[in-house]
């Protein structure tokens, strides 16, 4: 175990008709909010009306930014920090998944910033502060309500990149798993998908003796696992949606990664092809992770095994393990093709003419992964198993 | 699950070293401090030194307040409070285990407050302001450096009692695991019963559908089961010592209960014991913690199988569910045995005549204990069957 700092001040407001909190939580910080927000969905099953008017009861003025789509771009940031400035806000909600979150997190970066808001992302600067910026969550997913860290797409060049600081854990985010009961199940399904890579990338690494870490890990997987095949079947099932819910906040909020380094290359991958081309990020991780899997899983063997075992219950074999090794990334492809996700690039419509164009620009810092440090020609190459 | 809220903002500064970052947290919030401690043992190791020198070096200007003692009392407390404001204190460490921190909790807790610290243990008021406090933790047990609660002893009529309030917890926690290399096998051992006691407390809820904290709970009991039977062995494994500094927090810091109601009468109980005879919060909890479940089990049988098949590897018995539940109840009283802990109050050398008195004691506000509610015949029963 290597030493580590951990804090996470996020307040977590979870549970039925929570959303109704949100005047009384949002009233502390002051008068003006900025409400972001997506498409018309939260509109269409009355979200909308019941936040409003809980901020309303509490004398909030509000202004809004609606229409962040997926994979949210710079453009839309640099919109809200410009109504922010000219209105004067002292505090965002952003009511959405992690591309609502994302945008309003990097608007609430650049609000305070006088330089380009970009420059945080491109690792140039560090910021000094940021305004608060509490969430409604839409789409258990991102891990974003309560993490340090935001991604987002420049459109000049298409380049999609994460910045993490702590500044940019929300003051308070409110989980209400009934409101995910509407989620398609393509979404469910990469909602699924995007937190297992996150429990996944933290999961594989060289750092030894993580015991309790790898245990809250598993506990996480098998979490997600079960009760993904459950809202499948039933959507409205809310203890269900509530686990997978509370799930995708513990996935991402730093307490996993504890006393270990997280590899992180797949998501990098991925993010060069959600950047490039219109797929959501979660579909883009059941098609990478696993391509990763099997170009990394002999540097250590034992841990694919372990993972094969304790999260998928594949039967440890005692004189040949690395057929455990193998059976337990068969099995989360299995898993992600039964939840309806692509598993291939194929599958997804994702063309083959542009392996070297993402590889470079997913390498252009230096090499990718830190369970195996990858190269450009590395990145082809899982690329192509993932075709 | 039920709804909740979850905040946990202790800053955790965990790992080798770490002690020597002291000075740079405290310095800003103040630049006097009140340094708390119990016996002799910080100085006989160094760690006096390091953290003085560390304080020092930013130029703190420090009140020493030492010889707590387990159990820690009220009297000890009041003079704490009368030297905060009599040098006008604005930050208290605590250099210690759980005594220290929770004598150190209610100082900070006395020293705004106008009227006896006592009514806060009493439920007659609640705090409105707290002076902060920061941890260096030496005994991993009643992960009280990030808890919200706090447990005192009144030696006017020997009430041990706790109180819980989002307040009390502290700013930053420095958790070094080579500082405990030198603690003696039976405090390692009441360390692992006191932070397992706080996962069962939790674990044993009447609430349903709670499947992701479950399976965290049962990771958390694996990891200080499997390790305290390697640093009894090896006292100076920094890995396993690491495991359970890290799980003792993680016991107690309120994500185990998030979205479910723990117990809580074998605390109730223990705290009766310990309050009227010098016996260690976790050597009571060993005695106490197995009896009540041979007292209650039934209400829940499965879930006292679940306990046994997850935790301790006992083999499900398809036939008779009932067998598998006593058998988890079995090895839970092999283990704490097998770790040095007395598992009847016979070998505690506890007296058999005060049964009544402590009962009485234990429930004077009513019945204790959610899993199952205790009247005062049931703790006398429970503590017939500890004998």
């Amino acid at each position: 175990m290597i030493n580590f700092t951990f804090r996470n001040d996020t307040k977590i407001i979870f549970g039925k008709g929570t959303e109704e909190q949100i005047g009384t939580e949002v009233e502390k910080y002051g008068k003006k909010v900025l409400l972001h927000y997506g498409g018309g969905s939260i509109k269409k099953y009355g979200l909308y009306d019941r936040v409003l008017r809980s901020l309303k009861d509490e004398g909030l003025e509000i202004i809004e930014l609606g229409g962040v789509r997926p994979n949210p771009v710079l453009s839309m940031v640099n919109k809200g920090i410009d109504i922010c400035r000219r209105e004067k806000i002292d505090f965002i909600i952003a009511v959405g998944g992690g591309s609502t979150i994302d945008s309003a997190k990097t608007i609430a970066l650049g609000v305070p910033y006088s330089g380009d808001v970009w420059d945080f992302y491109e690792g140039r600067t560090e910021p000094e502060e940021i305004i608060p910026v509490g969430v409604v969550l839409t789409i258990p997913a991102s891990g974003s309500e309560s993490s340090d860290s935001a991604v987002i797409t420049n459109e000049d060049g298409m380049y999609k990149k994460g910045f993490t600081n702590e500044l940019l854990r929300p003051e308070f985010a409110i989980l209400n798993p009934e409101i995910t009961y509407t989620l398609p199940p393509y979404q469910t399904a990469c909602g699924s998908s995007d937190m297992m890579a996150h429990v996944m990338e933290r999961y594989f690494t060289t750092v030894s003796d993580v015991e309790l870490t790898d245990r809250l890990c598993e506990a996480t997987l098998k979490t997600i696992i079960s009760n993904t095949l459950k809202v499948l079947e039933e959507p409205e099932n809310y203890s269900a949606r509530a686990e997978i819910m509370w799930s995708g906040t513990i996935a991402h909020n730093n307490l996993l990664d504890t006393g270990r380094i997280g590899d992180w290359a797949s998501h990098k991958i991925e993010m060069e092809i959600s950047g490039l081309y219109d797929i959501a990020h979660g579909a883009g991780l059941a098609i990478i992770f696993p391509a990763w899997m099997e170009y990394v899983y002999k540097k250590d063997i034992n841990r694919f095994a372990r993972f094969a075992v304790e999260v998928w219950n594949v039967e440890y074999d005692f004189n040949d393990v690395e057929k455990a090794a193998i059976a337990g990334i068969k099995k989360l492809k299995s898993f992600f093709k039964e939840i309806g996700l692509p598993i291939t690039l194929k599958e997804a419509k994702i063309p083959y003419n542009s392996f070297e164009e993402m590889a470079r620009k997913c390498t252009e810092w230096g090499a990718v992964g830190n369970f195996v440090r990858l190269e450009t020609d590395d990145v082809i190459k899982i690329l192509e198993i993932a075709k």
